[in-house]
């Protein structure tokens, strides 16, 4: 989305008409806190990469999310005239604070939590959901994918398969869970990710031969490029056709960049091409595999010893296969002054009420160690205790800690840097070398704790005996 | 995205240095054709809701696809100076033959294909995946959903969980596959799809009682309350406290319009609130139920005989899980007046080469009974073969035939009608309908015939031949 979009209507019917309902009853600038975290790790892992951090920030400070066509709309669907007059000069003026974009984070902690005017935060709800939702989840999959390809090149290649304009955001976020590079031009320019690409079967099927593909691709682009060996026969055609380009652009004084395979026994071929390839000279010729890879596939691949350089990796990591959606969700902990909680008939669903603040605690060596979500202006706690089950607790007066989050907006202003795309990469790299391993696993990764105070799991309980029926 | 989008870059960078190589080799205006199809069915179904279409249309012919950014950014990254001044002017001048919006296709036929010169189908690639792969799938799932609702009421209710931008394309392609309207309201305007929505746990939370929450929202909103029960106990507070205020909206005349269940047994929580309502007078508000719902909990309800006169759907709806991508392809068919196709180890993965044509065969009912894929200009075939054991064949000299595709593009001009969403909506519906249930079902659906005529598979046979190493 370009900046031309008014990110007013972006969000459910049912926020504008709650909105409307909180204005016309006098009750829209009554103060409440809204909390945003998701309930499980995807992909059965340990962990989440929090993304999409920076572009929610500006969305929600569009400086007038709802232009002129939009109240127009609006109205022709029955909505009452004083609230869209409302809405026509609205802007966002609450506060918002939260974890860093790239940040580790884990199940059922605040991430981020909304401060400001009923109306307002009900509006955000949708907003936010939609922007860090899915980007979460993709910036978690680039992450565990970079978890099993070490220090070979990872090249995203999912317009195709993405989920339409999700494209965009996939980049992005794909990026900073540690790819390097995207094949999307459009993500590239809009954020400045590095764009890389091969050749596709149909330049080699537009020559009369393979060869003759091969001889005019390297002429053009001599510094460049990757030969696709797969179109019509890997082993006997493709390598060997490169092999040549290879020769060729060594007299010249120059190199051959790499191959790419595409299909067939990666694990193989990889192997067998790197042979002919170092036999006949070229050790420096790199081999890059793609095709349906995913972080399984790439660490199968490892296991049998592949010779690959590189991966093109597109549908599972843009559409974040096999999960496709983070559970995230944004409740009300607080409004008018009065701690809130959503009750459910499944305890672990039951929300933490009331404005918290969220404390990270450190092994001597830097790494995690657990996190504790504590009420706001609670001295400092000592023990933190299992959310459902108290008779489980941990000392953590040892430890040093860092509030997880951080005042991101300030009455409707920025007061936190604005992150490049790149400090935020670095930043999740970072922070993702502080998690054990054993929570980085894919098999049955370790549970990181989430504790809250005593202070906060009373007044849970409080809340919830009276609303006993 | 909005109007002014540009879409040159929304391709993968190979599409342009392949692009800059046709150019520079002075083989861009070499004429050639590319198919669009997919191979696999998605959710193991039997069929596809073809959706995508029109916005890929209007996209291909944006009059100016490279604008001076994106042709500045391209400079910077290394293309050359005369390819980018060809691009600055470029505009799609090919053909575009498509089956229609709406209708439903089966894995391997030809649905789409782009002719024009090798540079311009080349550049469309990725565009018409993206466009195409991704709205099919949310069109299909949607009227998988559709076809176990019957004529009850389907609000999709995606945004929050979809992949980020992809919220917009699939309220408009769960509209088309069979739902009735949208949660996402700028979809709402931007398609002119119906928007619904009820009220949120935060609305309840956010009074000092369940019932304040309900009377507020029903003063407010008479004519339109779908009160949200589950804040605090379904049976004992929620449902009651509705009743209490559909008491009240029939003293004043008025009626309300339903509750909305969204957790819980939503069998044995409907059934049980349709008898409160009904013993209580009010047999005519509606019980509405939502909560991680998909095809198979919808007929799992159906079963069970839940009462339930409508669904909001999202998460699953709006990333078309469990699938989350279509494996739709592009494939270079023919260039320079001479067919190709693209070998494969496997041979299901060889693509039909030549310029070609789809026709659909029907039932004298009107069923469909099979599709053909015949070379352009054949004649009228009596026989088609399975594309890959031409001992199976099936004779159609006696079916009613029409061809599955038109031209939509003639040399960059638009030459079909432009259809509304609600005429492919209606369509899709209609195509529905003649597919016979077998197909439908969602277990080892019965496979659709697409079968090959003896020229094409002569062809085929031919170049593979010709390529044998």
């Amino acid at each position: 989305m370009n900046h031309s979009f008014h990110p007013g209507l972006w969000t459910d019917l049912y926020q504008l008409t709650m909105a409307q309902g909180y204005f016309l009853s006098g009750r829209h600038q009554e103060r409440a806190t809204f909390d945003y975290f998701f309930r499980k790790n995807p992909f059965k892992g340990g962990y989440v990469v929090f993304s999409g951090l920076e572009e929610a920030l500006s969305l929600l400070l569009h400086p007038k999310p709802f232009d002129r066509e939009s109240c127009d709309y609006l109205l022709e669907q029955g909505f009452d005239n004083g609230f869209i007059n409302y809405l026509s000069t609205f802007r966002f003026r609450g506060d918002l604070i939260s974890a860093k974009e790239g940040e580790v984070i884990f199940p059922n902690e605040p991430v981020l939590s909304v401060e400001g005017s009923l109306l307002e935060c009900q509006w955000a709800e949708t907003l936010l959901l939609n922007r860090l939702n899915f980007n979460s989840l993709i910036a978690t999959k680039a992450s565990r994918i970079r978890s099993v390809a070490g220090d070979k090149t990872l090249m995203e290649f999912g317009l195709r398969r993405s989920q339409g304009w999700a494209g965009l955001d996939a980049s992005r976020s794909a990026y900073i869970g540690g790819f390097d590079s995207t094949s999307n031009v459009h993500a590239g320019k809009t954020y400045d990710i590095p764009i890389s690409g091969t050749q596709a079967h149909s330049w080699i099927q537009s020559f009369s031969s393979e060869k003759d593909a091969f001889q005019s691709f390297i002429d053009q682009f001599p510094d460049r490029s990757i030969l696709l060996v797969d179109t019509y026969d890997t082993l006997r055609s493709g390598v060997p056709h490169a092999i040549e380009m290879a020769d060729i652009l060594k007299q010249r004084g120059q190199r051959l960049q790499g191959i790419r395979l595409d299909s067939g026994d990666l694990a193989y071929l990889s192997r067998k091409a790197r042979k002919m390839l170092d036999e006949a000279g070229h050790p420096k010729v790199k081999i890059y595999a793609s095709n349906q890879l995913s972080e399984y596939l790439i660490r199968s691949l490892n296991q049998q010893g592949a010779k690959i350089d590189g991966y093109g990796v597109g549908t599972q990591l843009a559409t974040g296969q096999a999960d496709a959606a983070l559970d995230g969700v944004y409740k009300l902990a607080s409004v008018d002054g009065r701690p809130s909680l959503k009750i459910s008939e499944n305890i672990e669903k039951v929300t933490l009420p009331g404005r918290k603040e969220v404390h990270r605690f450190y092994h001597p060596n830097g790494d995690f160690r657990m996190d504790g979500v504590v009420l706001h202006n609670e001295n400092e706690v000592s023990t933190l205790y299992h959310p459902i089950h108290p008779s489980m607790s941990t000392s953590v007066k040892d430890c040093t800690q860092k509030p997880l989050r951080h005042f991101q907006i300030k009455a409707g202003k920025r007061v936190s840097t604005v992150q490049t795309l790149r400090d935020i990469k670095a930043y999740a790299a970072q922070q993702l070398q502080h998690l054990p391993i054993e929570y980085q696993r894919f098999e049955n990764p370790h549970i990181y704790k989430v504790g809250i105070s005593d202070q906060l799991f009373t007044l849970k309980q409080e809340l919830l005996d009276q609303n006993k029926l």
